[in-house]
């Protein structure tokens, strides 16, 4: 069963894909969710800022579990790069280009007026970068080399974002995925060599 | 002299790159530009959405004259992509992270619900892209390449901007600079080396 909790999240998760955080009115919360303002500041006393940060951060760790799930089945990296950027081009289609990712919207217009959502927002992208560099550090990068391919994946993706919902097409995320693919795959094989060079 | 319209155009694109386009208000744009209301009505008859299309074709213009700058000044294309997001991280060092492109917030925040300004800020990233495919094109690249090589530095740019906003770090972005740099050698070299063995 769905908690008031949950419907709140889940109506404000998908206000902020809409229309973003400034462009999302506590009572559109309150209509959307169909939860009465009163359970609104029960689950949230600070309101929208409290509510913003949980969505931030939950929305985070379900993307971050999802790639862990994509990364597990994937053959190797650069695969768990392709099938990410494919299944998020399929969301964007499927959800009629509304923003996959709450983070990055709400990122960018909140990051030089709101430090708490600014910190929220940076956290996400910080667990989504070790969970990438993870995955490259296994597959045989350094620990430098695996963290800043990661942030330019994630970059990639977040961008890619933007480009496909302004253009209404997902293929612009199709291209982008298709060079961060080879971009790994490129970066890991140096790496292999450099290894095998060296030992 | 600066001209009342250029005032209300510099004056939005501030507040648009502090606070994005919900964020802002009509009320600050006056006073921020110091302008009557009379006179934004006058240069800009259909308000904020009249506003904030000729930010983004503007801002768009100015940041394409940049990057043909740029890439005028640089030897090759590889060094090019260097420099513009060299430039990129020292213009948010200096301006305290506010964000240094009014496009991508603006483009995000409202791709699902204006779609004036959707297009709008399409044809900005749709000139950039052509912008950057030229230099590509005319450094060995086949025009797809070329095409799906822009737009994924592009992105790549855009997503940078909201990771080293949101740490407060232009570090990020140059980090993903220096991948875009490598993608971009990485993309020319194999070309050239198709090229002279199909030759």
């Amino acid at each position: 069963m769905t908690t008031t909790r949950e419907r709140l999240l889940a109506a404000t998760n998908e206000l902020f894909r809409r229309q973003g955080f400034n462009g999302t009115s506590m009572s559109e919360i309150t209509k959307v969710s169909g939860s009465p303002t009163g359970s609104l500041y029960h689950f949230f006393p600070g309101g929208k800022d409290d509510l913003g940060a949980a969505v931030l951060t939950e929305s985070g760790a379900s993307y971050r579990a999802l790639f862990e799930l994509i990364a597990d089945a994937a053959p190797d990296a650069a695969t768990a790069v392709a099938d990410f950027f494919e299944g998020a081009a399929v969301v964007l289609e499927e959800t009629d280009y509304i923003d996959p990712c709450p983070i990055g919207t709400v990122a960018r217009e909140v990051a030089s007026t709101n430090d708490r959502l600014r910190r929220a927002a940076d956290a996400v992208f910080d667990s989504w970068v070790e969970a990438a560099a993870e995955m490259f550090e296994h597959d045989g990068l350094a620990r430098l080399d695996a963290e800043e391919l990661a942030t330019t994946v994630v970059a990639a993706l977040e961008g890619g974002f933007i480009l496909a919902r302004t253009r209404g097409d997902a293929e612009q995320l199709r291209i982008i995925g298709r060079r961060m693919t080879a971009l790994t795959a490129a970066t890991l094989s140096t790496a292999i060599e450099t290894n095998t060079s060296g030992a």
